[in-house]
């Protein structure tokens, strides 16, 4: 089975012969490789250049031969295009230097078209195509609940209390933000699309540290606004922290759920039905002896069966994982074939 | 109805005029009078002196009118008793500065007799019992599998590579030291049950970043084996990211769990049954408006029914939080007497 047709099908729950892997922040700085790529150029610059993002985007499908690529960028290029400023400085996280926390900060934001603002990544899309045409490519994006948490706190957050106060304080600011952002995420999944995205994910990142009730009020509806917006290509939703959550993922929208690895893959089948689901393994599963990563590869597509599932982390693998068990975990799905 | 009943009754499932409040962290930098004792002593300091630990115990008792107390103390006493050294520096979290990583560290640990080793505690709960007679006062501890946390990564962590390292790649050493530190735990809950404590809390804050998978492997067996060392007085069982384990921990043989805020109290209760639950408002839902404030815990009440219920946060208090919104939660909570 040819890869299109593996990733296409777990996505439509349609038979395989074996789930299709790829997975979060596939090309990142555990390849020697990309470390090679990024002592030349910034993070930003390498998000900012088709030409050296379809070069990393490549990078792990040619060494591991994954069924799928995902194309490389950051989430806060949708702030940067609304004109807030972010700023990567070494050894830190992003943080944006001017958060927007009143309804002023909000009216200042621009609204922008994203034909105009956002075209690396469709730019990187189309190059991959022609460049790996046997593969399979994602597009992605933040959640518009995600990228109002780094916009509104001005940087990742143990416990996000600037978000909180704005959502809790002045709920109309936050839906307002939230709305705005959900129009652009949507149209630029659908630029995404229409550049050949096999598949599209909207990451959720952070909206595991809400309460339920506040994710159905705020993460939930933003999440079905974007979602809405974008057809032709099947549309993935992840969370980390998914488990409170998961009867109301299954209202998203979207065609796939991706699973955090505290998530457990029966009762997901049980609450998900038949929506197909991707995950979830441990990343940190991949510092373990490769008996123990096939024995939790394994125990993952038992639990899942084998229509519509789509193997991944439960989160992006981490920049000290050792190649051998990335190696590992796609020689056992791999295996799959004909279990 | 007087304290003693009031939350004795909701530990065990028996009619209130309304739930008993108390918080986590209650006795904490929040607090002007808690900081007035810190500009005199260190928090190590404080930990070891029990006429300090009764004084800053008795705070939030005077101040707000909870209907219980929670000691004073600090979960790492606990690696401290068994041989491994423990820092606080200003600003920053605790550090262990020689982590237990081999067979041959767990070897070289102590086997404490509790009674020996950790008599701060015990000592602190009969001075208050005599300063506030008609306040309970609740024990507590961390969980094994949260003290093995912290001795192994030898601080706090993101990934817990350490930790995952040892329960991954050598299983039988980490279920040596979680057996070792269930005995040290179960000993030391039972010397404060002793010492007059109404009730007693095992933290096991840290088990929500494992897999459900491992959370049933490691972490529960440990908390099983301190808890059944207990008998004499109500044990509550708290986890951070409860949501995923909520099955797993009805079986620790606890009698009333500690749910996180992220877990949404009416599936609680149906996973649970008639097993009491103690929770679960956002902590930095205490800095928003005082009516949104009293909604959320009219809404948590409500979802959890009249029986069964101690009213607390979903995680500690943070250091920051205004005193309003801690007033106009316990003042919320006050008001659910007769509705």
């Amino acid at each position: 089975m040819d890869h299109h047709t593996r990733l296409d099908n777990a996505l439509r729950g349609k038979p395989v012969d074996r789930p299709p892997i790829w997975f979060m922040r596939q090309a990142g700085r555990y390849m020697a490789e990309y470390r090679a790529v990024r002592e030349r150029v910034s993070f930003l610059e390498l998000c900012g250049d088709a030409d050296l993002a379809c070069e990393v985007t490549c990078q792990p499908v040619d060494r591991f031969g994954v069924d799928a690529a995902i194309v490389f960028s950051d989430i806060l290029t949708i702030p940067e295009a609304m004109g807030q400023e972010v700023v990567f400085e070494k050894g830190h996280g992003p943080s944006l230097p001017k958060p927007v926390r009143t309804r002023a900060d909000v009216d200042a934001l621009v609204q922008p078209d994203v034909a105009d603002a956002l075209p690396v990544v469709p730019k990187t899309l189309k190059l991959f195509r022609q460049a790996r045409p046997h593969i399979p490519i994602l597009g992605f994006t933040g959640a518009p609940f995600t990228l109002l948490c780094y916009m509104v706190e001005g940087s990742g957050s143990k416990n996000w209390l600037h978000v909180k106060q704005l959502l809790f304080g002045d709920p109309d600011t936050a839906q307002l933000l939230l709305n705005r952002l959900a129009d652009v995420v949507g149209d630029y999944l659908q630029s995404q699309v229409d550049a050949g995205a096999a598949a599209v994910q909207m990451f959720d990142t952070w909206a595991g540290m809400l309460s339920v009730h506040d994710y159905e009020r705020f993460a939930l509806p933003a999440a079905q606004r974007a979602l809405a917006r974008v057809s032709g290509a099947p549309r993935i939703y992840f969370t980390r922290d998914t488990s409170p959550f998961l009867h109301l993922v299954a209202r998203t929208g979207a065609d796939v759920i991706g699973l955090d690895w505290r998530t457990e893959m029966a009762r997901a089948r049980s609450v998900l039905g038949e929506l197909p689901v991707q995950g979830n393994m441990d990343p940190v599963a991949l510092y373990a002896p490769p008996e123990d990563i096939t024995a939790r590869v394994n125990r993952i597509c038992d639990a899942a069966g084998p229509v519509g599932h789509v193997f991944n982390l439960g989160h992006g693998v981490l920049p000290t994982t050792p190649l051998e068990g990335v190696e590992a975990m796609i020689a056992a799905v791999h295996a799959r074939a004909g279990a």
